[in-house]
């Protein structure tokens, strides 16, 4: 297979757009994305379009890729519409790597897109929750939520009382502390306090987190992704045509897929899994790793991540955290666009999103985010979930 | 890029199954095309799902293929869920086939798969309805809909309209005669009466045809494909692999997809210039085709297929049924299976399907409806329309 690079990346910024549109915010990453590349739209030969829940919210189904794509005056080429709950767009962006790897195109466009915000609140939570068998929804939601995750009693998303679940679990196993997961909510609005694409832009303590309104025992409002609209586009080609756009290509050295299976509660986990397959397809280890964006769709996601992901042994995460090596100033930096806590995770955008700040990390284009010297990145994007895991998990690792 | 075989298929009967879930009519397809290739579901490495509308008709969106693989325990592999409007399945075909050609996988599951019927009607016509630009419904609509095409007044896609349009078009300019409609849709009635899986299995006369009650002037019922639920499953390796499973592997020998754009009246329209790419792609033309599967979402649909195509030239489709090539016992027989038109249309379910026909084929296993000495097959599959056109084609090549 061929090595793939990527040559352009452009967002907007994540949030409540309302009054904007799928096409419109689209348009926005697409053109930034294009004119950071330098490539002229009718050169694209195919496009990969990620997005989760326009079905459900604008009515939008079956050709959105293509509904959007034609109001920015693309048309003609192969359009791939696809979704995996909030890894839609990490998927969107494998099929493009996939495309051009595979010999079949030389330069394609991936794409994700969301809207979220719906005049009617429970259309979005009801969106959300298509990310579930929704035929056995409300058995899934018995069994995530204990006595203990009674929170403010406002509407929201079953996720969140499925992290809480996982996150007691670690507690109980681990001794993992609620301050540990209000220490990596802290850090990732920090960080996107520096990051303009962000939702929320405020720095936030460790005693501001914890004060935040409960949402599901331990999770406070603080610790969990919020509802945003965005979109973010990437373009990618050749390695070998990548020089004629840039003199910083970031070469794709790994993109691999994986869903969850059952398994003993002792096997490495779909996360764990996936992203051994894509050590070893990278021909480097996590300890390799100069930079990371990681699925926090809420504070706990990030510290199981670090565990999963190699980072530390398993039930070291908190001990990682609280010796501050994930913070941007840290040996290991992780989520420094402010993650999805703080950037924000408009599901089907997300993907793309992280994929776009490991470009800008890796050229050095993060401007108050940077990390020093990151020459190798990694993006770990979780989608849904089936039986206690994530139905869809895409793990990608980029050099410079 | 590698040379992939198809080495098994499988699917329902395609019909209202409105008692039955998209995991049972998936479990059904995905059973028979595992049995028929000899492989174990424990040794797939991918499956790629096309589904068009489960969003809005049974809510689940997100993971659609993961939610039903599962109940078929499948799991822990790449899955990709898309969709491309009525060509969502043949979309996930040309992903299969992509992982294999490329290298990356070597034995992928493509399903496609549609629940159509819902207690309230409304809900169907609104869900095949996404298949346009829902911003600009009610404009297109308007623009199709012209005096002519007050029907009978019930409920009906917007698609329907459309065809209608095209073929009134087509009337205009070249003669083409409300007969030849007829013709058509007699042809793939009779077809599916000799095939197990069709929908409609009774023979119908062209006087039948003419006589059904009016859609959308001059599309009568029978001229226009049902509303359907159904699934379809194949299983791809290597060329190489194919002669572990099977001694009559089915060869890809062109997947191409394409979207369309603005252009002259007189350019070729996206059918043609897909078809041109997958002729060049194969190495051959037109007139090397043995038997096809089209997308005769009406039989004008069809009639404008054979010119896109290549059968016959611009304007005389007509021509060609009156000559009754294309029957069973034409020269160059289209749809055999009946087509969307007799074996039925469950939108994410029918490019697959059109592909298993083809299989069973180029095989010899087509039972009654046989085409004698089929060695080379084409599946031409459109979906969704932007601007007049179908939003997604994709046309696939097979030879044995």
């Amino acid at each position: 297979m061929r090595q793939v690079a990527v040559i352009g990346a452009g967002m907007t910024r994540f949030g409540k757009h309302l009054e904007r549109s799928l096409k419109d915010l689209a348009r926005e990453a697409i053109e930034a994305a294009l004119g950071s590349a330098g490539v002229d739209k009718a050169k694209l030969e195919a496009a990969t379009v990620g997005n989760a829940v326009a079905g459900l919210i604008t009515g939008q189904e079956c050709i959105r890729g293509q509904v959007v794509l034609r109001a920015c005056g693309i048309g003609g080429i192969p359009v791939i519409n696809t979704e995996n709950a909030c890894a839609s767009s990490s998927t969107a962006f494998h099929l493009a790597w996939l495309y051009v790897a595979s010999g079949m195109y030389d330069l394609v466009l991936a794409l994700g897109m969301e809207k979220l915000f719906h005049p009617d609140k429970q259309r979005t939570f009801q969106a959300i929750g298509s990310g579930v068998d929704v035929e056995r929804a409300e058995e899934f939601a018995r069994q995530m939520s204990g006595e203990q995750s009674v929170g403010a009693g406002e509407l929201r998303s079953i996720f969140m009382d499925y992290y809480a679940y996982l996150a007691r679990q670690h507690m109980a196993r681990y001794g993992t502390t609620r301050e540990q997961f209000a220490r990596i909510a802290a850090k990732n609005h920090t960080n996107g306090s520096l990051n303009p694409h962000a939702q929320y832009q405020t720095p936030r303590t460790v005693a501001e987190v914890l004060a935040s309104p409960l949402i599901a025992a331990p999770l406070t409002r603080m610790m969990c992704s919020p509802i945003g609209d965005g979109a973010a586009a990437v373009v990618v080609t050749t390695a070998e045509r990548a020089r004629q756009y840039t003199t910083k290509p970031v070469f794709v050295r790994a993109s691999v897929l994986g869903s969850s299976e059952d398994h003993s509660p002792d096997a490495p986990d779909v996360i764990a899994k996936v992203a051994q397959r894509a050590y070893a397809m990278a021909g480097l280890g996590p300890h390799e790793l100069h930079v990371l964006e990681v699925h926090d769709a809420t504070a706990p996601a990030e510290l199981l991540a670090y565990e999963a992901l190699g980072l530390c042994a398993a039930g070291e995460g908190g001990k990682l955290i609280d010796d501050g090596l994930t913070t941007l100033a840290g040996r290991i930096p992780v989520n420094p666009s402010g993650g999805l806590l703080a950037k924000g995770h408009p599901v089907g955008a997300t993907g793309v999103a992280q994929i776009a700040e490991i470009f800008w990390q890796l050229r050095g284009e993060a401007g108050r985010r940077q990390v020093p010297h990151a020459r190798v990145g990694l993006t770990e994007n979780g989608g849904g979930v089936i039986r206690g895991e994530n139905a869809a998990v895409a793990v990608h690792i980029f050099t410079v």
